[in-house]
């Protein structure tokens, strides 16, 4: 699968690129951006899924990560949200079709044959940077904000052979329970709420899944406006309490859903990440 | 003077504000960004001065800043680069007009009355910010940008009492060295060359300014594209070791102009000032 590096900067003492190559599983061109530690590696990395009207650009402009990921000599990926382009399907809400990929494989017209973002993290994106970068594919971990905390959670449950620590910014933990879930997965996956189970963090603790992970970091602003309706951390707690997986949600007085938050608490998730990876 | 607060982020264990105020100095609405941390204060605080094109937020998303400034309790204020609206004169190019104020009281046509960045910069910012947060005006630096590096750098050497410290990334040293130089100041001071000298860093060293500050420090990244056409800081130690002022260049390997090198230094840069404030 070959790479394309688009741009490339010097940061924080390693490099960073913006990339591109093409997906078989979305069938489009994909984006990402990559920061690397100096050195000859194979280095434990971190792939960052994005939130709602994300890019591969917001994260790497805005949270700070790479400074905390130098000190760990931990690499970072960070995936655009969705396949983009003319042919690709789109609507004009901010929440549904580009920039809101909600990491499944949709299999409703007219979101197929692109919209397939589950099988692009899981597959393509973690086969292309392993062979393009001095990548460690045994110690890969996982995490994302809102949307891409959905993403990072239901992912990192799904396929712990792939990831050995999951944590989340802010995440969707129950799609099926809340306005967000129920637009994008009706949209992409049918009326019948039986196939997103699937794409439920919570259903899927609550099914067994996320036994290898020793803990789950959650960090959630307490003036986050999308708290009490999209966001719902509490019923985390609960899955994780009933499947005796322990969930930490930490809950961040006075802070909102933005990248301020994320930049706030991104050196944390970065520690723990590396202690474990 | 009344400053309203147009957002509010909780970030870094302080709250981030982006501002407007009334400038009798541009005669339009200004806006800026400030970074308070939590406690009755009075801080000490930092000016940014951001560099083409820029508004109020590209520091304030991009350079990662403000979890270096908790560590030491240092505040920063980060304004708009020109005034801005309808009514306010513009030119195509990005280089000049709105987003290119750079510091200077314009004295020709179109820019009279708006483009007086420099009363706006040492007189109007100070006194909003300074009547709003609980700041502690005789512990102030200033740093900037490539053409905030050169508003930086101007500024403090003119105004001493106003500024304890100053360094600057990538900034243009001597504008009347430089095509960015000659076109904006051409075009904001006219085509007499004599009265530029306020406004070039390297004049103002080689004629005495200065002498208050016991070092001047400067990060410049050797993949800078503007390195040798623009910024040229080998005049800056040149007029330094003429006029026996320590100034310090720190040449980067492989970094560029952008937020990227910003980032990697900031935290540098912002011990340097709490050092001295």
């Amino acid at each position: 699968m070959t790479v394309e590096t688009l741009a490339t900067h010097r940061t924080q003492g390693g490099t960073l690129r913006y990339c591109r190559h093409d997906s078989a599983s979305t069938g489009t061109p994909m984006k990402f951006s990559i920061w690397v530690p100096d050195g000859e590696g194979p280095f434990p990395y971190l792939v960052w899924l994005s939130g709602l009207t994300c890019t591969e650009d917001n994260f790497t402009t805005k949270a700070g990560a790479y400074a905390w990921a130098a000190r760990h000599g931990v690499a970072i990926v960070a995936p655009d949200t969705s396949p983009r382009g003319e042919g690709v399907a789109d609507d004009a809400a901010y929440d549904l079709g580009q920039g809101a990929g909600f990491y499944v494989n949709a299999t409703e017209e007219p979101w197929i044959p692109h919209f397939n973002m589950y099988s692009y993290v899981t597959k393509d994106l973690l086969e292309a940077v392993d062979g393009a970068f001095p990548l460690d594919p045994a110690r890969r971990g996982i995490f994302g904000h809102s949307m891409g905390g959905h993403g990072a959670l239901t992912i990192a449950l799904r396929n712990p052979q792939l990831f050995k620590s999951v944590s989340a910014f802010s995440p969707i933990v129950s799609p099926l329970n809340c306005p967000w879930g129920d637009k994008a997965l009706t949209a992409y996956l049918g009326a019948d709420r039986a196939a997103w189970r699937a794409h439920d963090a919570c259903v899927l603790i609550e099914d067994g899944f996320g036994e290898s992970f020793d803990e789950i970091l959650v960090d959630q602003g307490l003036a986050d406006s999308f708290l009490e309706s999209q966001l719902k951390p509490q019923l985390l707690e609960e899955a994780g309490a009933e499947a005796r997986l322990k969930v930490t949600v930490r809950r961040q007085e006075g802070y909102d859903h933005s990248y301020f938050f994320i930049a706030s608490f991104i050196g944390d998730h970065i520690d723990w990440h590396a202690a474990r990876l």
